[in-house]
């Protein structure tokens, strides 16, 4: 390596040009699409050049190498940024042909970088602050692997750009804090420090001092010319060989070499326009059309990247053949992001006892549910943004820590943003299956790292506890009533409200099953009495919602409808409607978005035909309900914020009760 | 003041006793409630009592003066702590009788504190974070009210009372920042620095040197024994005699008092037990009965509220009755929450002018409505987080600054969770009507403080920008599809996405109008046809839906039932339908709420009979639309996430065009 290194630094024209080359594609794409945004790309040109081609051990052959360093544009906007350098790196998937078609629908140039490890995407960002929080918890992940699976397999870096706004967002500020405590020090956060953000100057609202700011936190700062290669070159290796996560403060001119606007607001997403490429070329002296890159600039490129990498990459390979099969079979199957054969059993034999338990808060039976595959799932890292005692979903697994890496339970402190970011860090990384639990009404904390785990399609697994007015007298700011709504309008948010423990488990397995995206579990602090009182080896609620117990006594007249908690409710109205001579049969639906999958057969038969009047029962509100209910529909539900009071008083306040149930089914029998 | 003071401090016992009444209070009612937090009431017992005896500003008499210091239980979890304290201060409405009702159902004293100015309680709190957020919104509101109405008449500290979880979390990570940026000198943080979270030793998930992280960002730093009452007065009087914004970390015990549990982490929320009252009685050698207070300390504690605050509080109405007549009205209106009268006219006159526009985006349309008011209702304090350029809701106005405390507009920078939550502090301030702008996509960002402004009933206006795929080529992670449906599952909180300029005035009409919670207006980047061509008087908007477009040649066979954006594509088919002999109306539906308010003949009129074809038309996910389309409707939107591509291939790819409602329209009336 060191003679092409040599060879190539030697030229300190070819070295600049190299650098050029991403302003170059990316003014020409920004402009050619017309929309985009040219500060990042231009001003972060020499920091990416030096980190890809001196730095980051990669294969663009293998994207996908397990002990891949990872690299987070944290600051989303500067896609262009990222689509260069990998085409300069040579990732076969982006093309010139992609970069030309940068923001059309279509191309794998998205406006923003979407989550893709087979072409060296490592997570979507856009939304600030994320992609930081992703690498805190990527870092966190390769910790963990490396204690697992020894040095020889994991031991690599996490590399994150980020702008101001990433740094100012709480996010970050959570993760940056969580990233100094656990002694991250793979971690590398190349701050792209050029003092302007959208709205100016940083001046207009920040005189914080940032680098004492992650001092304070425990982080190494070091300082460089943003476009001064040799300086980053140094910065970087000083970051590497901290047992600090360091944060490198990097001097830049937004949009440098976009003539009429560098240093300047308007540099960040300005329209780029023909006048601006061709001033760019000159002030560049950059002779080759749009779109070409000279071919020792790309061979620059790509031979200090294979130079580096090429060894590196073919002696783990060796390293990896060379361990036992067992343990090979580990680590392929974790770069699978494969579970272990088998992983079901256990769950399977908590389904089967549990039918025997008695009444219990459905919280409980899920930590009883899940410590059954903590062994037979080494991936799985848990943790809580402190509720680990409420929410159990602890149990005997040690904490993560500085000191023990191989704790798989993350103690967040209370950060529930960071920890759902980090969370789909982790589970990009690969490797590992993260969960987290916290109380429904704190949801809204981490939905913005809710919603990107929904759109990255990735395996984060979020427990919520606490998912009513059943908790009672902590009253309306802890009682959700809309969350379980605005958790459904998530596309590719699978949520979940069983109604016990076998619920619960069979649950579990359909959460732990799913491979492109998160889950939601959403579960009761109150205690819930078992409706599963037989084994059926059919993961029932895996239909989304089934006939939990049939009309007796002539043909269904009502179906009622419940999910979770209220379960046991619909049961018991069950029991009074017969004494009224009125057939009812209930119906359990822990998951609408299972449901929505079955046929129309199955979903008919189960909710009952035209003539059979519908009854939701879910103490929440009724938003999306009718949809299952019909227009001569019932619903019993909330109608706005809960209350402070014990739990079952506020059932019945809110007329949330089999009583009320029976009364308006009678109302509605009568009136029709 | 000095004499009383000066007899009950020297009375070591007597002080002691002052601040033993809140422990035992606070004991007692938890201890009959079987459920609670006495950790932080028993912990902060000195500071509390410090505070409120010997430095708040206040007036139990009249809890709603204007110029009163401000008291955040950021902590809300200790509300037991703000009751005793409250109740000794000599508030009316928290009587003993209220105490021991603490946690029950129809109770004042609720498990968390909720907002209640009538009897002392600033804002609602518990979400942790939020509380100190809100401070530093009130600390704006002061500085900004000060600079108007002059320091005779505005002149008050905020305090807030916070715990380790508070200043762990994202958003108050970001108000501390934006706070030291703003040298906000009149907010004190009182920090109870025990050392313990839910989860155990703060050691578990942090080592961060808080005080240096607050320093980093410009705040004045104190120290302070917790339970040493002299050393707390002199650290407020530190604080209040400096520039900068304070932080007290006060050392204490938690639950000390609690003696089973004190200093551990099962003081936080565990069970009160007869036996624990006795315990303590016997430490604190209390030995009054349950929920009596002795009439020497509750004297203490009220001569020395009226002592310090008499004089202040009459020496305040004799400058407020000194005043001009019109500045009085001023301070006045402002009190007692009312807009002036004749605000909406130019609101009106923008109304009255916008039939008249071309195209164009109606968030540009939003910055020219609230502009037209900026004048007539000077307590509009408008802002963004960093988005300021993109949503145009500054025009004319100031910076509010360290520089300028007249200044009306926030630049919050990349912080939006703190610009909600302050937000929400400067509304319950009162005073002050404030309005913030980002991108919808980024409302989840800010949730949890949505969630308690709608929770609490304050008047927070929330502008969002780029409301759907029709913002283009940044992509499904700035394209908000879920979000409209999360926004109007959250109780009391009115949703509005007007068409054009003319509905974006009445919008804003009813905006500025609600008095009793927060509103959300959705709107768009790209350009919006005007729909309403002629003027009527009537706030067609206020009704939530209305026949925009009759049904002509014949009665209505079809309903087209589009809001914002979509308008106009359901005008567009309504066209086209006609062409094929299909009657319909076209009824713009700006807010479901408002609509929900409507009689149901006015409902059914506006929407169509049973035997309507109903179709509803929104750039979003189905979820709640059921409700007006009934089982035979059809619904145009979006399925799933959205795409980075140019906005008009975007609709059309995802089939929201006026061509693809006219194929399903046939298709439905064909089939029937």
């Amino acid at each position: 390596m060191n003679v092409v290194r040599t060879q190539v630094l030697a030229d300190a024209t070819l070295s600049k040009k190299m650098a050029d080359a991403i302003r170059m594609l990316s003014l020409d794409a920004i402009e050619r699409s017309g929309d985009g945004h040219p500060g990042a790309p231009l001003g972060c040109a020499e920091i990416a050049t030096v980190l890809f081609t001196r730095h980051l051990k990669l294969n663009p052959a293998n994207p996908n190498w397990f002990d891949r360093d990872r690299f987070v544009l944290s600051n989303g906007h500067g896609s262009m940024l990222l689509y260069s350098v990998l085409h300069l790196s040579g990732y076969e998937a982006v093309t010139i042909e992609q970069i030309k078609s940068f923001r059309k629908l279509g191309s794998i140039c998205h406006g923003h970088p979407e989550y893709a490890t087979e072409h060296g995407i490592e997570v979507t960002t856009g939304p600030l602050g994320q992609g930081f929080a992703n690498g805190v918890g990527m870092a966190v992940a390769e910790e963990h692997l490396r204690s697992v699976l020894g040095p020889d397999i994991v031991d690599h870096f996490t590399y994150v750009l980020a702008g101001d706004g990433c740094l100012m967002e709480g996010v970050a500020q959570e993760a940056l804090s969580l990233a100094g405590h656990l002694r991250l020090g793979k971690l590398i956060v190349l701050w792209d420090d050029n003092s302007i953000t959208d709205d100016g100057s940083t001046s207009i609202s920040i005189s914080e001092d940032i680098r004492s700011r992650f001092r304070a936190a425990g982080w190494q700062v070091l300082d460089a010319d943003g476009h001064d290669m040799e300086a980053i070159d140094v910065a970087i290796a000083h970051a590497k060989s901290d047992s600090r996560p360091s944060l490198i403060a990097c001097a830049t001119t937004i949009g440098r070499g976009f003539v009429r606007l560098e240093g300047q607001r308007g540099a960040h997403g300005s329209r780029v326009f023909k006048e601006d490429t061709e001033a760019a070329r000159e002030r560049l002296d950059w002779t080759s059309p749009p779109f070409v890159v000279p071919e020792n600039v790309l061979a620059g490129w790509r031979s200090m990247i294979e130079a580096r990498n090429g060894v590196e990459y073919r002696a783990w390979q060796a390293r990896l053949a060379g361990l036992p099969a067992d343990k090979r079979a580990l680590v392929e199957r974790l770069a699978a992001r494969e579970l272990p054969t088998g992983w079901e059993e256990s769950l399977r034999l908590y389904k089967r006892s549990a039918i025997n338990l008695p009444a219990q808060p459905s919280i409980q039976s899920s930590g009883e549910a899940i410590a059954s595959v903590f062994a037979a799932i080494p991936e799985l890292v848990s943790g809580a943004p402190d509720l680990e005692g409420p929410t159990g979903h602890k149990r005997e697994l040690r904490a993560f820590a500085a000191s023990d890496r191989g704790g798989r339970f993350v103690h967040y402190g209370i950060r529930e943003h960071a920890m759902g970011s980090m969370m789909n860090g982790m589970a990009a990384h690969g490797g590992i299956v993260p969960i987290g639990a916290t109380y429904l009404a704190f949801s809204d904390y981490l939905r913005p790292a809710i919603r990107m785990a929904a759109l990255m399609g990735v395996r984060s697994i979020f427990v919520y506890s606490h998912d009513s007015i059943g908790i009672g007298q902590n009253g309306p700011t802890h009682q959700p009533v809309e969350i379980l709504a605005s958790l459904r309008a998530i596309p590719n948010m699978l949520v979940m409200r069983p109604a016990d423990a076998v619920e619960v488990a069979e649950c579990w397995e359909i959460a732990l099953a799913r491979r492109d995206g998160p889950s939601s579990l959403i579960l009761s602090r109150q205690a819930l009495p078992p409706v599963r009182r037989s084994h059926t080896d059919e993961n029932l609620c895996a239909r989304g919602a089934y006939v939990l117990a049939a009309a007796v006594g002539g043909p269904r007249q009502v179906s009622l409808v419940a999910t979770g908690s209220e379960v046991s409710i619909a049961l018991k109205a069950k029991r009074l409607l017969e004494k009224e001579g009125i057939s009812s049969a209930v119906v359990s639906m822990p998951s609408w978005e299972a449901f929505e999958q079955q046929d129309e057969d199955y979903r008919r038969s189960t909710l009952g035909g035209a003539d059979t009047l519908k009854v939701g029962i879910e103490a929440a509100v009724r938003q999306g309900w009718e949809r299952y209910l019909g227009e001569d529909g019932i619903f019993v539900g909330m109608t706005g914020f809960g209350a402070s009071g014990p739990g079952e008083d506020l059932f019945r306040h809110f007329g949330i009760t089999a009583e009320n149930v029976v009364h308006q089914v009678k109302r509605a029998v009568r009136s029709s």
